[in-house]
């Protein structure tokens, strides 16, 4: 129907429904339905040879304070001025100098920290703090007291900000405190929530209340001890090598109610099979040198790059060395709206 | 930080950095990340008396066969150009005329379907039909094959359609089909899902493979039945007066993962006080005169009128006659993601 | 190794481990873990035209005053003296006659009512009451305070109650609560809950605290329309002819924790094939007349006659008549505790 | 009314009836709905110094391979001749010596091993060998084959073998098998099932089909470094101390259904308050020495005494050295049924 222009009698009908703010279906059918998805978003990738200057140089631009987050915006090419790398989800590089404190708040929005450089700097999270080593998974739940921190005596951190924001104001539901203090007291001894929800074990009258993650921290050691020892005992998919996704160890389900994580191992010579999604994915990498496949894009990859895959475009993974990607996605809000498609061939 | 316009050796580093996909944070983090919601969607109304010559005339303008649904979308004043009522969610008033049939097809997007006006026309969902009748709710789940019509001696049929259009679109998670022939096969007499589901009772093999109702149609002569029921006894809420929802009954939960529904019934002389919630809702007047305030806006509504309340507005609702309102929102995506929040005052 | 007697030298091991209440399993191990479920239980039905005078004298042996609840407990022959039907769950027929009143208590075991005979009395549950007819199935979720009466001017009323009395107190986990009067006070007009829960419908901000039904009367009226319509729609299994199970509205489980409750049509000439299962399961008939062959016993049924299913007997069903039977078991504990074995030949 | 005898009449009646295996429920009403619990289970503690020479006695009774389980059960002194040590549960000391297999089988029972004395034994589940050390809790899941071993140079090994046999029993819902060799082959290497699943993250395409836990061995030193940091970080609960429960890493649930396990740490000089609970529960001493009331017994424990429970019988633990508890009840049996019930004072 949308081919070709209405006749005038329909464009006047068209014209004259318009002022009831109403519009004909008909037209824009196929565009809304389409047979498949067509996403605005593109395959990227932000080499981190190239990024980290830009990264550093923002260290002379603003200090932390004013900039309250000091954070470069990964911003998907096809939909400049969105703020987003994929249609749901917004990526940074965050910056955090010695001696740097960026002040607490609270927001509704749910934020991942990935540890892409630096060792040493903090996180708060509701009274507990945790330090940052490259590789590190940290998440700040929506809706808690959170403040970064690096010690005077430190080296610059950089990390990888995932945060829902664009799906958060697309449902127009964010709200935000900011904290009446710089830094939230200090209640807990660093790993009390580890120790307490982190080993099989729970506390027994632990009661779960909430969707998020207790534990706040996933240190790299552990994830890279369980990915070596499935290597070794064997394992490989065609497709994803070896994939783990981390989970709320309260529920088994994903550690924030709007963002999956995965870290999967790709040894020297893998050479994977071709997937779909319909999850975007951002990837981050740790270890390793390899090429992504998107559709019809070839990107070279090395540690510390990041690059995005649109929903359903296909993938597919090389590794020249052994390579370890840390990647993110909406995958638990398509599976809770059932709307998680995935192909392999 | 965004009141006023970077110095120049900032807007250098920012067009700098934009050459490499990236955007300071810093700039946009008040607007990204706002202290309460600031929806684009306004308050709006549409009047049926106004609206039904047009929907009439569109029966005029292009066939049902032709337009393989004629619908004219309630687009949103807040977002022209949009397809939508609310960010998320789409609606439309269908017409089909005596003999029309609107021809099968399939998508990811669930659509719900409100009977506005004349009886007799029908739905046919996985191979069984329900006949409309005002004030019935139905529903075509994600990916079943479905296809309307009305008999060749029967009268005009105006519903409300209710899809999460915007929603899958935003998403990227879309798939459509249509089906070899403009009808699908009837397989099963009508009615057949609900004594099989509807009674309060289940097949004892049946398993829960899918968020979504067994059951599609929901009579209005039931709900009604209910509300009546209740009010009788004396059940009467200062804000919403009696507000059932429909729901799923092998789970308790919504009929459809994406969009809950509700009826409501307010007795005459009822003054609602006012509540808020990040649900943005559409409503479709099924009885009775009233007042809607939304945030500053007033509206008058009598039956057949639908309007549309943004996340967060302040809502009071009051009624002139015995009243009674449909609704739907996104509720069960908020509720899923963590981001329901609500407000009575 | 339990087939022979141990040697004297076991003999006198095993006795001076005794007097520290220890015993060797090993001369055990086959019976505490058999091959297959060796139940004590035993197949039995009940006739009613042998058990109704009984019941009848019970109405002149004692009132219902004094007997707190004036009812014959259905024994299963092979556990006599255990108040039980099965191995976890208690069956009874109780009388209740114009004027009396079976005092108001709780107890932490649940509890279902089946009408066998005779319409106008009631129970009452949380402050509202339900009439009986036959047919109805009513629930009396644990610890809420109930009472049953009989007006003056009615009839002699007759049903099946089924607990899970032994399972209770295999669990040692029950309590009890006699009322300080003999009736509660109504709060509620008759239905209310029916209105609230009962139409595919629920009320706005009804949170789920607990896994019992909302709902306490399924009226037989829409139980045996669900069955006739679906029989008409051509639905028949070839071993349960068609059968449904009563559901909680607000959850899709189990209308209790305890027990599952099932009502199935067989149609005139039905013949059944075998099945087994491990829940065993009580019947009672509603109407028609058929036989149940449950391992080597083969029962003649009519109307209101009571049979008892062991844990995994070979059980198939046929009828002579258009049969309705209604039945309740364990299921739901065996599901929760991943003990439901079922086969069908 | 079960005090005093019936009259001669009522004596007739029930002898009447009874020939129908009919009984009146107003006779045994008050004993089979009790006000509260009245368990035959008594407390009973089983001191290692007396028990430990009569385990190692069997070793000279009978072969592991004969005896298919070389276990002596801890019988609860209330219910002699009963096979278990709760109303539902089945406790037993199971001594393997070097060179000894108990041989390949599998049955719906769950199983739990928790190691009392002695290192290098080991126990296969699914084709994964896991090596026992003291405090190690292993389970060997319903329905999956299971040998134990101990190799020629090792030396004996003790454990406690926890199980739901009197639970399997009573439900008439067991099944067994023989595994045609004595031992099952080896298919992964030790400690890929905790690789996979023990790191708080998950194979990305794992589903969960089944409630029991994937990984089948809880090392004592990582349960024991929880206790410890918690302990270090202030936590200290008046009744429990502090007690952390073991859980499915898939789920959050238990790690069975049928059996909750637990570990606690009482601080020297601990004096816990009194508290109740309906689920019946057997404990190990790990470390420590210290007392418990249960109701009018005290009980002085050592390192690896055994000591049990009764459902509602009040207790209170009170610690002499650091002490160390392992413990397991049918909690999870008792919360799906809605019977858990808890009392702190």
């Amino acid at each position: 129907m949308s081919d070709r222009a209405p006749s005038a009698e329909r464009a006047a009908y068209y014209e004259h429904i318009g002022h009831n703010h109403m519009a004909p279906l008909w037209e824009s059918l196929h565009s809304l339905v389409p047979p498949q998805p067509r996403p605005r978003v593109v395959p990227a990738i932000w080499k981190y040879n190239e990024v980290r200057p830009l990264v550093m140089e923002a260290g002379r631009v603003i200090s932390a304070e004013e900039a309250v987050r000091r954070v470069l915006i990964l911003q998907n090419p096809g939909t400049p001025g969105s703020s987003s790398i994929t249609g749901s989800l917004y990526a940074g590089l965050q910056l955090i100098l010695p001696g740097e404190i960026a002040p607490s708040h609270r927001h509704t929005q749910s934020a991942l920290r990935f540890i892409v450089e630096g060792s040493g700097a903090w996180t708060a999270v509701n009274g507990e703090r945790t330090t940052m080593h490259p590789g590190d998974f940290i998440i700040t739940p929506s809706w808690t007291w959170h403040d970064h921190g690096n010690p005077a005596d430190g080296e610059p951190v950089v990390w990888l900000d995932g945060l829902d924001i664009p799906l958060v104001q697309y449902f127009d539901a964010g709200f935000a405190e900011n904290y009446p203090e710089s830094q939230q007291p200090v209640q807990r001894p660093e790993g009390d929530s580890f120790a307490r929800y982190g080993f099989n074990m729970l506390p027994v009258h632990h009661k779960v209340s909430d969707p998020t993650s207790p534990i706040f921290s996933y240190p790299y050691a552990r994830s890279r001890e369980a990915l070596d020892t499935l290597y070794r005992n064997g394992e490989l998919d065609p497709w994803d090598g070896i994939k783990l996704r981390y989970v709320n160890p309260a529920t088994g389900g994903w550690p924030m109610p709007t963002m999956a994580t995965f870290m999967q191992y790709l040894p020297a010579g893998f050479q994977g099979k071709t997937y779909r999604s319909t999850d975007a994915t951002v990837f981050s990498v740790v270890e390793g040198r390899g090429t992504v496949r998107i559709g019809d894009d070839v990107f070279q990859f090395e540690p510390r790059d990041h690059f995005v895959v649109p929903s359903w475009a296909p993938v597919q993974l090389a590794a020249l060395d052994d390579a370890v990607l840390f990647s993110y996605s909406d995958r638990p809000v398509l599976t809770a709206l059932n709307l998680l498609r995935e192909s392999r061939t």
